[in-house]
This record gives structure tokens, C-alpha cells and sequence, in this order.
């Protein structure tokens, strides 16, 4: 039951990674692998796996190491990503284009439903199969629809009131986009994708060729 | 002299969320923040952000705190994005529009320089201000104006490719959004924007209902 313990946000953090590079082991043919493998692969130390697999109960057996498929599986369960979540995006800009084709939702358990805009010239568009709906109809959308996810593409000055409209409409997470610190109550999730972090990441990096 | 001091990857990657918060600060008119103030508004420990800041050899006075714009300032000097940093981008696809569309790049010390695509239909369109180039000239552009860091943002079938390309060019570092893991020598910074990652946490965070 590893769904009732209580993980920090940090390890939450780390499951992606775990889950890539468990991908690349499984697409090389490697069916197990020791802490101090998956250690030296992804950088990190052993203890810190061994730390981090325990709080889900731990899959390795001492002297085997972790079957890698079970290990991708468990995480894949842990994540949620294995469940069919549904969700929109609310601008259909170069960016919201871009992420309507980005083959990935799927394998991450996500299905996009829709894609809406408030430009008139935008509505009714085709995008990737999707034809763009008018942004006034977003809340039914999301209540006839039971959409999990919003993910939000569009500037920042509209971004907090497209929140608001999600949420209002019982939308469970926000993915944004938004170069814009939105703020959504404790029953909604929010991930954001900081772009300008990574880019000031970079910067840091080069100033001082650290490499990670 | 902050420069000279080793600091570790870690630290680095909270850099960019520090500058942000102190962004806000300054917008807010709030001109001195204690570490308590700080750590309540960005959910670290104070005692993290003092351990932090010290790396740097610390911007705070006792009883005072820390004056807002200075710290700003120290850690852009930090983070190198004062600095006239030269970028180009690869990929004219939507993703590659939208960040040629991206307004915080200036904010950040980088200015694009030229976008490149290998679609004949593409190359010589305009975008942004930009007509976009042929890939075959990547080499000779990079060289030519001393290009810092190269944006990938083609398809996963590419990237290792167009990344050899930029590193023989004498890049400095490279800003990956393909979804493909990147090998890069020591001498070359790599930062990716792993989208699916982030998919994953918000995926997570969703099923187990995790604030951070």
C-alpha cells in the first residue's frame, strides 16, 4: 500500500527522474539493476536511492538489486501516471500548438480534450485534430467533462482569472505556462513549468561551468 | 570576489527562485526582508535561505536583513544574467516560435540571434523579426558571432546531432527541450526542460494530493 505513506515533495520530486532513467534501462534490455548502478547513472548516491525506494516500501532484494520493470511499474503506479486523466489547454498560441502535438501525454497517462482560445480569430480553428472552442464555454467544459487538468499557455495578465475559472469549475490541477505566480487554493495542485529558472540555471552554469 | 567560492549544484538550481521572490519584493515596493520573511513566503527554512546566502558570502546585517535590491542584484551578478549573453535557436516548429516570441530573454542577459530550421518551406519565413536560416549554416554562424548557447527545440530524432554540430562550433552551453537525453563534454552546460518531468510531478502530486 504504497499510495498511504507520507512522501516529502522532495523525493515526488526525484520520481520523474527514476522513471527515465529506469525508461532508458528497460529500451537497453537491462532487467536489474543495483543502487550503485542506478547511482552512478543518475548521479546521485546510493544511499539517497535506497533512502528515497524505501519510503514506498522498498522493491530491491539484498544481492539481486531491483528487477528494473517492476521498479518502472511501481513508480508509474506511484506517480498516478498509469491512470486516465483528462485535461485542456486554455490558449492556443505557438505554445499551446506545440503541446497539443507533444506525443507524450499519453505515455504519462494524459489525455488532452480539448483546446480553447479567446481570440476570435483562433476559434474554430484545427489544431492537431483539435477544433479550437470558444474560451467563454471553458467551466462547463471542464464540469460536463470532469477535466483534471488545466494546463495554461496563455500571458501572464490573463493567467490568474483562467485560474480562477478552472477552479471554480472543480478542475483538480493546474499546469502553467504562464510566466505569472498563480495562486490556487490547497485542494488544487499546481506545477509549474519556470521556464526563466531554467534559463537562469543555464546562465548560472556557464558564469561558472558547474555541471550537475 | 562570490565568484571564487565553489558552490553547489543544488544551491544553483534555487538561485533563479530566490531572483524571482526578490522580483516580487521590489515590484511590491519592499525595500528589506529578514530570512525569516523570506523563508514564510518561499516555504524554505530560514535557515536554508542564511546557509544559502552564505555561500556568497552573505548580503544580510544582523537586525537589519537584507536590503531587497541589493540581494537582487548580488545574485544576478551571481547567475551571470547581467551579463550579454548571445543565443540562437534551432527548430522553427511552434516550440521553437514561441520562445522566439519568449520576452523574458532579454531580462535574462540573453539576446537571440537567429533562428534555424532544415525545412525548406521554413527557412527564409519570417518569424518574429527573425527570417529563419538553413541548418547547414549553423556551424559558420556560431563561429562567426561567437554564439553562447544554442537552443534545441527539434524533434528527439535530431537533437544528439544538432547538439555535435553546435559543441564542434565551440557552443557553450545548450538549452534542451527535445526529449532526448543530450551527451555533452565537460567543457559544454547543458540544462533540459523536461516537460515530461513536470507532467509526472503534477501527475503525482495529483494522486496523492501533495502541496509544495
Amino acid at each position: 500500500m504504497p499510495e498511504e505513506k507520507i512522501v516529502s515533495p522532495a523525493v515526488i520530486r526525484r520520481l520523474p527522474r527514476y522513471y527515465r532513467y529506469l525508461g532508458e534501462l528497460i529500451a537497453e534490455g537491462i532487467t536489474r539493476v543495483s543502487s550503485k548502478e542506478l547511482s552512478e547513472r543518475m548521479k546521485v548516491t546510493a544511499s539517497q536511492i535506497r533512502q528515497d525506494l524505501n519510503c514506498f516500501g522498498g522493491f530491491g532484494q539484498q544481492g539481486y538489486g531491483y528487477s528494473v520493470e517492476n521498479l518502472y511499474n511501481e513508480i508509474a503506479k506511484i506517480m498516478g501516471i498509469d491512470g486516465g486523466r483528462t485535461m485542456i489547454i486554455i490558449g492556443a498560441g505557438n505554445l499551446g500548438r506545440a503541446l497539443a502535438g507533444y506525443d507524450k501525454f499519453g505515455k504519462r497517462g494524459f489525455t488532452l480534450k480539448a483546446i480553447f482560445d479567446n481570440n476570435p480569430e483562433v476559434v474554430g480553428k484545427e489544431i492537431n485534430g483539435y477544433t479550437v472552442k470558444d474560451a467563454d464555454g471553458i467551466e462547463d467544459f471542464v464540469k460536463e467533462n470532469n477535466i483534471d487538468v488545466g494546463v495554461i499557455t496563455i500571458p501572464k495578465s490573463g493567467a490568474q482569472a483562467v485560474a480562477d475559472r478552472l477552479i471554480s469549475a472543480g478542475i483538480k490541477g493546474i499546469w502553467n505556462f504562464s510566466h505569472f505566480e498563480i495562486s490556487v487554493p490547497d485542494s488544487v495542485v499546481l506545477e509549474n513549468m519556470h521556464m526563466s529558472d531554467s534559463l537562469m540555471t543555464l546562465s548560472c552554469k556557464i558564469s561558472r561551468a558547474i555541471k550537475d
